[in-house]
């Protein structure tokens, strides 16, 4: 799958979700994710690739679920669109395990709250990350080889409706904490 | 944790299956099992390290269960005893992708019918393998670290209940097949 996305910073989600009531987008969960990203620098860097590989662990209303997450190098030079690949897993420690056993180490963490809203059918999402500030995603998913220019633009109206004209960001939050690009 | 296992070839189950029964082993289930290995010759060969990455496809009575094992290099000379780190998955295909993003390519399946028994804290397998005939195996998970050595003669023991004293085998299935190692 792709996922075309693009990230902005903002410095608060008020005026963002009085307009998100406005425009008719609705409010499907509230969780808060920990994601751990890994890393094979002597195989490959992915701060140098530009892939990500990751577990994520969210918690949506006590209820657990458990992520694995590979992301491909971003493909155009204006939003963080980019290969995606996911699998739902039962156990942390054992995937983590086996990553580690094949040579892939876990390099930093990323804990956000993160509200997310649907909307025709994009996601946004109001994340709030910790050491980091807060970012409002919206992204769609889509097949492979399908042409993403006029998701793209959508998604870049859809900022315009919710008052996010600037702000964009292209950089990971690990990128953003410093740590690694991920 | 620890896999301590041992494998032993044999012309048929008729006479071991009786055999369990008068040892009160309990059948546990019969399952169709679909193994696929990955490799990743250019950055390390499990079929030098002697290491294995598989996702196993079961069905059990109409049941699917998908797992993601690494399997470590054997610990000894006499048995098939190794590292195991397993994952249960839930869906092959982006389990599959997200490993052959990362360079680890499907190099050979292995499918085999497997009637499985209990006994004390032992597994007995009864495996009838796709291309390369029966096998019965005999294991005991146990922590890293502790001593495996007993474990081992109890197998050792349970192959003489069962009659069985020779054909013993530390290749495993794909190495039987001519594929590699795994």
């Amino acid at each position: 799958m792709i996922e075309v996305e693009v990230k902005a910073h903002v410095k608060s989600f008020e005026n963002v979700e009085l307009k998100l009531n406005e425009i008719g987008a609705v409010k499907s969960k509230k969780e808060h994710q920990l994601d751990t990203y890994f890393n094979n620098p002597s195989y490959r860097d992915f701060e140098k690739t530009d892939e990500a590989l990751r577990i994520r662990d969210t918690t949506t209303e006590g209820e657990k679920h458990l992520i694995l997450t590979y992301k491909g190098a971003k493909m155009d030079e204006i939003s963080k669109t980019r290969k995606e690949i996911e699998v739902n897993i039962e156990d942390y420690e054992q995937m983590s395990l086996i990553l580690e056993n094949l040579g892939f180490k876990p390099a930093a963490d990323v804990e956000k709250e993160r509200t997310e809203y649907l909307y025709k059918d994009f996601i946004i999402s109001l994340d709030n990350v910790l050491k980091v500030g807060k970012f409002v995603e919206i992204e769609k998913g889509m097949r492979e080889g399908e042409d993403f220019k006029d998701a793209l633009d959508e998604i870049f109206k859809i900022y315009k409706k919710l008052g996010i004209e600037d702000g964009f960001e292209r950089k990971s939050y690990l990128e953003l904490m410093g740590v690694y690009k991920g």
